[in-house]
């Protein structure tokens, strides 16, 4: 690649947070910029903004570097035991490192650095951080840094004290640990799907036009379209109302010289918007996830095809209940569907300014935007009754919503903007699950793969290429909080990660962000009950085995049982954190209805576990998720873990891909189209798994080996 | 026919306002209502009306003789000289029908009854009134009545005594006016075009679905779509969004029985409503023709294929400009664009509400509207910008306009309903010819048919079903009152038709509605300048002749000559109306400009007058203007009368039509797209004719022979 065009943008404090290239994305890590050398500066003003254009070569420029920091990783080796932890990325934690790949570290405050348990010896390598008020001059001297406070600036060697150590040798520890299954990373997630170009359902063309003259003076609109035809080809255009107001101003303006953008609609290409000048380089897309809980959005540019910017916020329909069944009660309310609208179109008016902001884009530049979510939340983002989505036999008023203006539902953008809802399925299989389906590339494979995401709640499909089975396991929100004592959704302060000392019983936890401990999100709560399982400490029914109570296990004052995974005093709230029997009873009944979905799927089109080649997990835990936990607890199969692969967010991965191409739009409608609904609500052979189910990890252990050989030795 | 069902509404006093028949409509005149014998009675309430619903056998009840009255015409015999006239209808004005037929009866205050001139005997026939003030017990027992008072209720034979009379005799009087021109019934202008059938582009559809079950619980669109394909053959719908909002709850209201409104566009059916139960019965349009001046309103029974109402109201804008180009003008003004439209569309809300009251229809059951208009109302209408429309080369925004949901411009109907605007082929050859074109049939007629709309402007159309080529005259709108003294348009008390007596210069006059003189409309200004042309009081270059000073011929106070034709004790001003030099020169280039037009337009495709087959005349004034008086002012050729058709609106006729029927709807928008404009502005051979046609009635007298024998008598 040689010398090239590139735009940095400069925001409040001069502070550069991303550099465009016109093949790819830069980023740069906090925020702190350094100029390449031999550039030649350009500052010029735009709106409030300022764009710094320089021409650089890319190779020897020092942006090179930069670009690459995000992709580098590193080789961490834990000793004792010679635990060697490949591609830890740039600037990862490293407690979180040890307890993510299953190398116990002592840790009772969540990684803030308050407990000062988890002392460790960097033997080799380049870090920074690692001092504590927890940790004395003479022992930082003597070298040793508390793991929590450590980021990890190259390869390491990092030897555990035995004080830091649980009982068992790391070694034993971490052979148990079968590996974490595959996270994406984002270059990785692009590649899921093949065979799809930038191609995107809204366009820009570039037309210049002859001016009328006495001999051809033909109407401003016809002339548009005799363009459209004789400059790129286009015909049988349909014209939004809008556009033709004040097309004659628009086609004067700036001498002949127009762009035109145009959406391509199942009964052909429409014009939606004229503007003077060549605006082509200026096209932006925004997709969302419109999730029950939380809302994402991604800023596209559909010139490049690259993702400007990313955020997220929660759904403002909290407020009126956390569930859809809540919230479809409250839509019938009077008023109550229009306040509920209202509240998710604040919330992405917010996502919107945020992905604008951070990317530097003019709301008149986004010419399209795309939202997948749960059949509810689309009912009720375009203002669509919802009310027989609740009762049976479970009707949605549709499924494949028509096109509609953005500007109409409220959301803050230009008037000619479209909104593509995704198709949904049935009343509780959404086009958040077509959408993964599609982004996940599900629907390319030849392989029987399964498709799990769990949200709010938990959605499975089965399926391939060539057919597609899908049903919503009414799991309930447990894996996001809902229902336990202290479950919380997964932000800063949530217990995400949790290992227990067989031996003592004593708790080890990671917070995110490294926050004090304020709940127990969903992947704190698997590992939780995966542990306390794993340590005889519960039996396979959930209860709480007397014998071991002790220090972490004990009886509340209303005499039911509980296990404190952090004490008060370094917790965020000042109270113990506790899991309770209930506690432990819902997830054992949101994982069994998750479980019994998945089999009562295969067993639909006659097959089982054993049929399943790879399983993607999407939802917003997942990159948290450890494999071995959820076989554990029996959310999931004792599957070989290269065959889970993590997606993340699948329904903004399959907006995204609809966004840039209007192949993926139709796959989209075809996987909607194809993909056929299980309704589990009245299904004896699913009621029978359910109950099957109900017990750690599963009464039919077939499944489950691994487990039955370890619970084998507890007893 | 036997017995069938009748609705007849009744309104706030009980008073009958019109009969329903399923097969034509009946009209009750003055609003007395007879019940017919043998009279089942069914009262119920409907919102705030009353429908009497009733059945009744049609041959003897009664209701026959009242549906024939307004059918009914009477022959009339004027003595002396036998003059006879056929078809004069039920009710008619005796002097009005004496003035129009061209039998002269002195009336020097317009038929209010004031001057006391118009004594007739009557000998023969029944009538109504013929009393007056002015009219002395003697002469009323003599026989003697005033004419303008006299109702013909029967066939009729009036002696004209010597004092009523003008110094020729009546017959010679007659004998020198040629016929009146067709002037058409409403049942002839409905066979004006052949081949089509109630077919609207809007239909409604009835569907009785199957509730959902288990085994059967799609989506409530898809359900409606499957019953769309299964009950009446019709795929591929396309769905507006609005419909879906509450969709589940329409569709389950009435029990799965649903109408649905489609709507048949270029790229297939798109549904727009749907409404719980059967309302196939219910089904209107309201079609517009939105003139520079006024706007018309019919509501149409879709399903019965029948006019229903009619209404109208002076253009809102006129406030802005009486002229197009004003107007323009005005919308390029900060904010006048939006005041403009605005101004239109209360206009037309205030007609919509007069028709849906007349003919007791509530606005939910109109599901279509279709307005025709000129290109510069259609552009404001729909809030399009006018600017280029005036500035050369004279190009409109666009001329096929996209449709538009009439709420969206504010227009005070349902939602769903869309706004049909007539196509138009240039700036200034619009919507309304095009409609015109389609209503009076010139599209499918062999013959070379030329057709003029007179209103505020003047446009010409010459072809047949084959070819057709258009231009717009600018006219100017001498012929609606414009830049003539005291010129108004065709309202109550508007002189609308003038005799003057060759032998005194004494005028005769009749105004609208027999009320006091106010001014003069077109057809009176056509009929006054004729007239002095034929007595010699003006020569043929629209100066008046000195020698003829006297009574009626005077300078006013500047020195100008001016001609009385009211003298100020008849008028309503209480001012003398006169007609001026000025005003004589406004009517020539007004008639010069659009004879100049229709010429050039011939040329245009290497013909002339001779190739004219027949003539169709919309516009306004279209039934008070005597075919003979404006070819003596040279504003037609001297064609025989028979080849001339008063098609009165054209522009309504048409919008008809395409609303009844999507073929003609189609035929619209093949005639706007054949149709070829002349431009005239800057044509030579125009300017030519042009010149040539500022003489009254022509430098080339050719097609004028009969004037020119009358002129030769004069010198």
């Amino acid at each position: 690649m040689e010398s090239q065009k590139c735009r940095m943008r400069l925001f409040g404090k001069n502070k550069i947070r991303n550099l465009y290239l016109s093949s790819r994305n830069l980023y740069i890590i906090n925020n702190r910029g350094r100029y390449p050398a031999g550039v030649k500066r350009k500052i010029r003003k735009h709106r409030k903004r300022t764009s710094l254009w320089f021409t650089y070569g890319l190779q020897g420029s020092g942006l090179e570097a930069i670009n690459m920091a995000e992709e580098i990783t590193y080789t961490i080796t834990f000793q004792p035991g010679e635990i060697v932890c490949d591609g830890v990325p740039h600037g990862s934690n490293l407690l979180r490192v040890a307890l993510l790949e299953g190398v116990h570290i002592n840790a009772s405050c969540g990684g803030t650095g308050a407990c000062g348990k988890c002392r460790v010896e960097i033997t080799e390598g380049e870090y920074e951080g690692g001092k504590s008020a927890k940790l004395s001059d003479e022992d930082y001297n003597a070298g040793l840094r508390l793991a929590c406070r450590i980021k990890i600036m190259g390869d390491m060697t990092v030897t555990i004290p035995e004080e830091s150590r649980m009982g068992d040798a790391v070694a034993l520890t971490h052979a148990r640990r079968p590996g974490p299954g595959r996270v994406l990373t984002a270059q990785d997630l692009e590649n899921l799907v093949s065979g799809w170009k930038v191609d995107p359902v809204v366009k820009k063309f570039v037309l210049k036009l002859d001016p009328p003259d006495a001999a051809n003076n033909i109407n401003d609109l016809d002339r548009l379209k005799l363009g459209l035809k004789s400059q790129h080809d286009i015909e049988n255009v349909s014209v939004d109302f809008h556009v033709v107001k004040d097309l004659p101003i628009m086609m004067r303006l700036e001498d002949w010289l127009v762009t035109v953008t145009l959406v391509e609609r199942q009964k052909g290409p429409k014009v939606i918007q004229v503007v003077p000048g060549d605006r082509s380089a200026e096209d932006y897309s925004i997709v969302l996830d419109i999730g029950t809980t939380s809302i994402y959005a991604q800023l596209l540019d559909l010139k490049e095809g690259q993702t400007v910017a990313e955020a997220s916020e929660y759904n403002g329909q909290i407020s009126y209940g956390e569930d859809v069944i809540t919230r479809i009660v409250h839509s019938q309310k009077s008023g109550g569907r229009k306040k509920l609208q209202e509240a998710v179109v604040e919330t992405i008016s917010a996502v919107i300014e945020k992905v604008l902001e951070k990317g530097g884009v003019d709301r008149c530049q986004v010419s399209h935007m795309v939202a997948a979510g749960n059949t509810t939340m689309t009912h009720l983002l375009t203002g669509v009754n919802p009310k027989h989505i609740r009762i049976a036999p479970y009707v949605p008023a549709a499924t494949f919503l028509p096109p509609v203006r953005a500007g109409h539902l409220g959301i803050d953008v230009c008037d000619h903007v479209h909104l593509y809802t995704f198709p949904c399925v049935s009343s509780y299989v959404g086009g958040d699950i077509v959408s993964g389906i599609v982004g996940s590339g599900v629907f390319q494979t030849e392989k029987v793969t399964l498709y799990i995401d769990i949200g709010t709640n938990g959605e499975a499909v089965v399926g391939n290429s060539e057919w597609l089975v899908a049903t919503s396991c009414s799991a309930g929100p447990a894996f996001e909080g809902g229902g336990i004592e202290h479950g919380m959704r997964a932000t800063r302060g949530a217990i995400e990660a949790v290992q227990i000392d067989p031996a003592t019983g004593e708790p080890h936890i990671l917070t995110i962000g490294g926050k004090k401990a304020l709940g127990i999100c969903g992947s704190g709560i698997i590992d939780t009950v995966a542990e306390l399982l794993e340590a005889g400490i519960i039996g396979q029914n959930g209860k709480f085995k007397e014998a071991k109570q002790g220090d972490w296990l004990r009886r509340n004052a209303d005499g039911l049982w509980e296990y404190v995974l952090v004490r008060a005093e370094y917790t965020a709230t000042g109270q113990d954190i506790v899991i309770t029997e209930p506690d432990i009873d819902n997830l054992m009944r949101a994982k069994g209805a998750i479980f019994a979905g998945i089999t009562t799927l295969l067993n639909s089109v006659g097959m089982d576990l054993d049929a399943v080649e790879q399983v993607y997990v999407a939802g917003g835990f997942g990159k948290y998720l450890q494999v071995d936990r959820a076989a554990a607890i029996g959310l999931f199969p004792e599957l070989d873990p290269e065959r889970f692969t993590f997606v993340g967010n699948g329904s903004l991965l399959g907006a995204r891909l609809v966004s840039f191409s209007k192949d993926m739009l139709q796959a989209a409608e075809d996987v909607a189209r194809t993909m056929t609904n299980i309704e589990l609500s009245d299904n004896q052979f699913f009621m029978d798994e359910y109950m099957a189910a109900l017990f750690f990890p599963h009464t039919n252990m077939k499944w489950f080996p691994r487990m039955e050989e370890i619970l084998a030795k507890l007893t």
